[in-house]
């Protein structure tokens, strides 16, 4: 097959048989062709992930286009947006029909979940790497903006933090856990959950937002320098899965999940007054959510263990340092 | 400078300084957020370039960003659609501040020039590679669609054919031409023109169009496959620069400028009624195209000499072949 007719065999016969109204044009022309409502906002994310940097050369082809899929689709959850289009940029060494064939098995089935349509792609020859664009809407001045935190804001994270991280030393032998863990770990490495329900219960009572991808530490420094404040955060209210009790050295344990990438849970900021709102959600089992930090006048984020200064060995993950 | 700083002094602060109002939020959150006008369809394109795939990996940086998004733009022509907004995902051996500030002056300097402005983007480390997804702006049922040919049109394509595939060629050191030549082609291959201008004048008159990346013969044969016709090249009539013309072999000429990609020219059809709208905007020199061929009944493209069958080695540019 040429890449004309692997393209259309693995992408665009998929994707014809599902497409919505919004979408005038899919796959096989110069550009897709999208229709836009009116009073909405189009939100825009790209990711690229690069073999043996994000993820093993050697992973399953599957997970690879979940990851990348879920990575990006996080981006659209961390601003309160609904999932409409994307479209994939693909770089492939060859053309092997049943990696292509596992890719696009994975990639659809995840597009299904979230409800998200492929119109357009390219597939280039090269090393293997994944660019993902995401598109989607939102109602206008509705979005969760890093600049919008205010002083006395909660800062709360969804779920446990810190696994991604682990997961990546687990996946580079780097340490050993349990084969329950490992199994746990992976899962979350792979499928990273993109916390688009939780971002459309907290969207109306939060202030600021963003999703973690380069680490707590180093992603709510964003917050504070976008809203040109300080925040704080007690070390020992980070939420941690048993995987990560599990870990001998609980100090590296809060390391990970401060410093760690990879996470995909978002971290946001709630004003006293709507803090009720948020607790009755989390009361209600309907938010998995914790209250980890504080933000306050000042500049940068400071961590505390039980009220003395925790120190970190590194900063948040880094591409380039 | 760590990733973060890199990101923000290369391409954040050349964005901020020109944002237009369509633009909510730009780079530095999770998503772009863009403000849709009414009645317009959004016209999306993704585009990789892989160094020394589709450039030299030693090439000037400002000139593979000329390249990526004037490619990128070239598909916004194909369709009609007016340039907005682009994201940019570069992946990147390391961080080179000469390479980058070169990289982002030909970038900038480009999305000046076509009023088009980046609005996110993502930097990783990995081998060299550019993708680029444009957005666009298009009246509603105004596109030029590859499916919309009808039997009888007329087959034109703007400028001159050939000289982005000798160009490659000549950079490959694969044959040799003059200097002048040279300095021509490699002006066409690192910045080809995306024809904006010229999608303009001819929408209304077109029926199909697409730009020509990969090949006259291939990419024609993509609106003989959508619009479920046949087509007819007049070798003779495809119109070629100088530089190809000094080629010895003028049917190699003709090969090039037949199945050689990384033209960007336009390649449409008009019915016999427009074909006098076209001719006058060619006569007054607002348009440079050329009457190439003809739809008709049946499948595939041929192509004539003098009407006599003429041959192709490679039937265009294709990837994974």
């Amino acid at each position: 097959m040429n890449e004309f007719q692997l393209i259309k065999h693995f992408f665009e016969s998929e994707q014809e048989s599902s497409l919505s109204e919004s979408v005038v044009l899919g796959i096989g022309d110069d550009c897709a062709l999208l229709q836009m409502p009116v009073g909405k906002q189009l939100a825009v994310s790209v990711d690229t992930l690069v073999a043996d940097v994000h993820f093993p050369k050697e992973a399953p082809a599957n997970l690879i286009a979940e990851r990348a899929l879920r990575t990006n689709l996080s981006d659209l959850a961390a601003m309160g947006a609904e999932p409409l289009w994307f479209t994939l940029a693909l770089t492939l060494p060859q053309a092997d029909e049943i990696w292509l064939r596992e890719f696009s098995r994975g990639l659809f089935a995840c597009a299904r979940e979230f409800n998200i349509q492929l119109v357009g792609g390219d597939t280039t020859s090269g090393p293997l790497s994944v660019t993902i664009q995401v598109m989607g809407l939102i109602e206008n001045k509705s979005a969760m903006r890093r600049d919008a935190a205010n002083v006395d804001d909660f800062i709360l994270v969804t779920n446990t933090l810190g696994d991604g991280a682990v997961a990546l030393d687990v996946l580079q032998k780097k340490i050993l856990v349990s084969e329950a863990d490992q199994i746990y770990l992976q899962e979350r490495f792979y499928r990273p959950k993109p916390r688009l329900m939780e971002a459309k219960l907290i969207r109306e009572f939060t202030n600021a937002a963003l999703d973690i991808s380069d680490g707590l530490v180093a992603d709510l420094q964003h917050i504070c320098e976008r809203s040109d404040l300080g925040a704080t955060i007690f070390v020992e209210d980070i939420p941690l899965s048993p995987a990560l009790k599990h870990l001998q050295d609980q100090q590296q344990a809060y390391r990970y999940a401060l410093t760690g990438g990879d996470d995909y849970e978002l971290c946001f900021t709630v004003s006293p007054e709507n803090m009720p709102q948020i607790a009755m959600l989390i009361a209600e089992k309907k938010l998995s959510a914790t209250v980890i930090g504080k933000m306050h006048l000042g500049s940068g984020v400071q961590c505390e263990l039980k009220g003395e200064e925790f120190s970190l060995i590194q900063p948040g993950y880094q591409h380039f340092s």
